[in-house]
């Protein structure tokens, strides 16, 4: 390894993976980054996601078993100096490992088939770091998918990636989705679509969230358009007890996913409707 | 106001305020900075915590009402020059008005009365993002206070500060708790103390939240240590359904806080005791 460690900041292989880092050169080779061992481990996971895999020889010993399932899953694997992981990572800490990944989004039809119980859209959605953690919160919620609308951040933002923590590579995502299109799908495969939104004249405590849900997420400043609250079945909000004028988007998503999944799971046998 | 307007970044007063970015100088001076329109309005809605007043000429235009309540309090307001404000905001686009504010943290005692029926504890919280986020979301929950012990974060941290979007200034704050003596008087106040941590073997689902409850959170990458753990009543952990490892801190947070608020002013009338 020693022998072929990339040590040039500015030669091809190095370069072709920094500039994964715009979103323009992600859509061209329909490719990005995931850093770091936790967000590579995931991306290994998922057969055909990896294509290069990038290390420091620190962490070629710390992560030994990630070089390993690389090596035999036929990722080439290359070795970095320290100046080269801090040229392609976006951490100013870097922990040694990247990855170059193809994209792994999915059509919306074959995301939310019939059936689904629990839908995340984020639409206008604009901080990656938020999208992230909505995007983690939907995964440990057990959603069956996360979508982004076109209006939206781009879910391959390395922002977003290491926010995820790995969720982007454990549930279906779907990106640049039109508003319109996605409420009208959501709905033909069951869903009731309920957007979070603070205009809601009832709170999640005034629903009944045991049948499948998608939920709508609007802009971390100003919510959701009216075009778009007008799409949904119901306009709902998080209730606020005490003096907060609101709660920030992703504690607001988690509270709305996680009261819908509790209400899904405890519905059929002893429910509110059992009691 | 012209005339007045400050333009020395070395002038003594700027200094002064300026040096409140540093911990060691706020616990010296009793004060912390608060930065932009919708903090400022919650200081000044607290009688006597704002001590003097930074705005930028534009800032003073736009933000009228607030240097109008500053006056009318008795507060002393000083124009800023634009390089003046860069030097004292944190954010990258300053809004243009900040305020000194006194320290506004209470004893415990006096925050936990008897009665209270829900706290959110910071034991080992350490991104100070963080620690404002679940202050502005135990506010929305209606909490009655909210302690950080002291291997917490600064509350008075001027990311604390901004990310608690005017909470800080909405309910009794405690700061530097030593965590043992927290949790006794938490008990003592009638508060069953609960743990938020992976380690639970119930989880929110299993748990019977209606009574009044403490809720501890750790560290965002550990948790929490064993000896808090055993301090509790009861570890809980939020359930994952899916292939997340874990929930963010403040989200985890949010699950748990609205929890507990759903089942205390559900509980009455058709709750888990009346079932």
């Amino acid at each position: 390894m020693a022998g072929s460690e990339l040590t040039n900041v500015k030669s091809p292989r190095v370069k072709a993976a920094k500039r994964l880092a715009k979103r323009a050169f992600r859509e061209r080779d329909r490719a990005f980054l995931a850093e770091g061992p936790q967000a590579v481990r995931e991306a290994l996971a998922s057969p055909g996601v990896v294509t290069e895999l990038f290390t420091t020889a620190e962490a070629e010993v710390r992560h030994a078993d990630l070089v390993e399932a690389a090596r035999a899953a036929g990722v080439p694997v290359f070795g970095a100096s320290g100046e080269v992981m801090a040229e392609l990572a976006q951490t100013v800490t870097p922990q040694g490992v990247l990855a170059v990944c193809r994209f792994v989004h999915v059509p919306l039809a074959e995301a939310v088939p019939d059936g689904t119980e629990l839908v995340a859209v984020l639409t206008h959605v604009r901080d990656p770091g938020n999208a992230g953690t909505v995007l983690r919160t939907a995964d440990a919620a057990g959603a069956g998918a996360v979508v982004f609308t076109d209006a939206s951040v781009d879910p391959y933002n390395g922002k977003c990636v290491r926010a995820s923590a790995g969720s982007l590579f454990h549930l279906p995502v779907v990106t640049a989705a039109p508003v319109a299109a996605t409420v009208a799908h959501l709905k033909s495969a069951g869903l009731r679509v309920l957007a979070a939104d603070g205009a809601g004249t009832n709170t999640l405590d005034d629903v009944d969230l045991s049948g499948p849900a998608a939920w709508l997420f609007g802009n971390e400043a100003w919510g959701l358009p009216k075009e778009v609250l007008d799409l949904a079945d119901e306009v709902v909000r998080v209730p606020v007890y005490g003096r907060a004028e609101s709660l920030n988007l992703a504690t607001a998503a988690a509270v709305c996913l996680y009261a819908s999944a509790r209400a899904q799971r405890t519905a059929p046998a002893n429910g509110p409707a059992a009691r």
